[in-house]
């Protein structure tokens, strides 16, 4: 495996999409189109994409979390076997937009399945493949929140439309999960604006893997 | 919970899907039509049926096992909400064709991916709900293979076509796990004629449930 695997993560409304349309741009200059890898769970392949559509259709509000769980691990899976390894072993960079520690912050702490549950199933999906940067973009939950609202109302989907305890829960297991993996996860302070966001993004990855920027 | 959960396992080919209409209708006479649910994975819950399109939809021949694994656990959360605790409440008997065992088994022992990996994720999948009995078909692997091939070629299924290799382990993995639970798994000898593999079925029940048959 010579490629990188770079994870992000953070709520919605971090500005985690910004940020990494930004920073593949700026590897691609560096190591051409082909050198990078910008990628979100399920990925393309169909396997993947057909597990999204039974996690995010509207008619079934009366899936168990642990059944959701279980399905987020499955998608995780199949793009990590269909997009992510392949990438990795052609050398690219990969820059993922969220991995085993959403599962984690979400279904473990938000929906109260156990963060330790779900990192459990997590790696039974992933067999020991971690990334070895993890850019964790942290907003106050409320300012995350407004963002959301006032950004894209229109795309406001179901975890968006959880409580603010929930994201304050969310926030304080990503929190927990940076102290206890400091080699790993490097927190951003995502209040700044963007152009900062990104030039601390740029640093910690640089910091991370020398001859990127 | 006032119900009787009782799972059927063992490979296809023992006769279990006629065993089990058998004792249905036996239970019926007893109980009440009301009085028993026969239910197989994933069931008749939307959510565990769409699951199911993923895993047999022919185009999915690159599906990973593990992704594969996390799928079947994911229907068996939901078969378990939507379905089997529901009757279970309701103090119905529950015959269930296949549950926790055919995981640990084809995918554990004979896709090789851990009997212990698969024992995880399903105990996050069933929390604890396991049956009171399970009543293990057994045979011999090469006899239930011919009996697939006389009886159903045309509904041969993906799990079917696997070789013989893969059954012996299958059944192997069965064994250990009767041996390994004596209290619940009761090991009943499939070469025999249908009318004593449904006796000896009987038998099972009625010494678990001193007041079935």
């Amino acid at each position: 495996m010579d490629g990188k695997f770079i994870s992000f993560e953070g709520p919605d409304g971090a500005g985690k999409t910004s940020v990494m349309r930004q920073i593949t741009a700026d590897l691609q200059k560096q190591l051409g189109l082909d050198g990078v890898l910008y990628t979100r769970e399920p990925g393309g392949n169909h396997i993947a994409e057909q597990i999204r559509d039974v996690l995010f259709d509207a008619r079934n509000i009366d899936m168990d979390p642990r059944t959701e769980a279980l399905l987020f691990a499955a998608a995780r899976r199949q793009h990590l076997v269909a997009d992510i390894m392949p990438a990795l072993k052609s050398g690219k960079v990969i820059l993922c937009d969220r991995y085993v520690d959403s599962s984690i912050a979400y279904q473990g702490a938000g929906r109260g399945l156990g963060e330790d549950n779900i990192w459990r199933i997590n790696q039974f999906a992933i067999d020991g493949l971690m990334p070895e940067l993890t850019i964790y973009l942290d907003i106050d939950s409320e300012l995350g929140l407004k963002r959301i609202a006032q950004n894209r109302a229109d795309q406001v989907n179901r975890l968006d439309e959880e409580a603010l305890s929930f994201h304050r829960k969310v926030r304080s297991a990503y929190q927990k999960l940076a102290r206890q993996n400091p080699d790993r996860i490097v927190t951003i302070d995502a209040s700044q604006p963007l152009t900062q966001v990104i030039s601390a993004t740029r640093l910690a990855i640089h910091q991370r893997f020398e001859q990127l920027f």
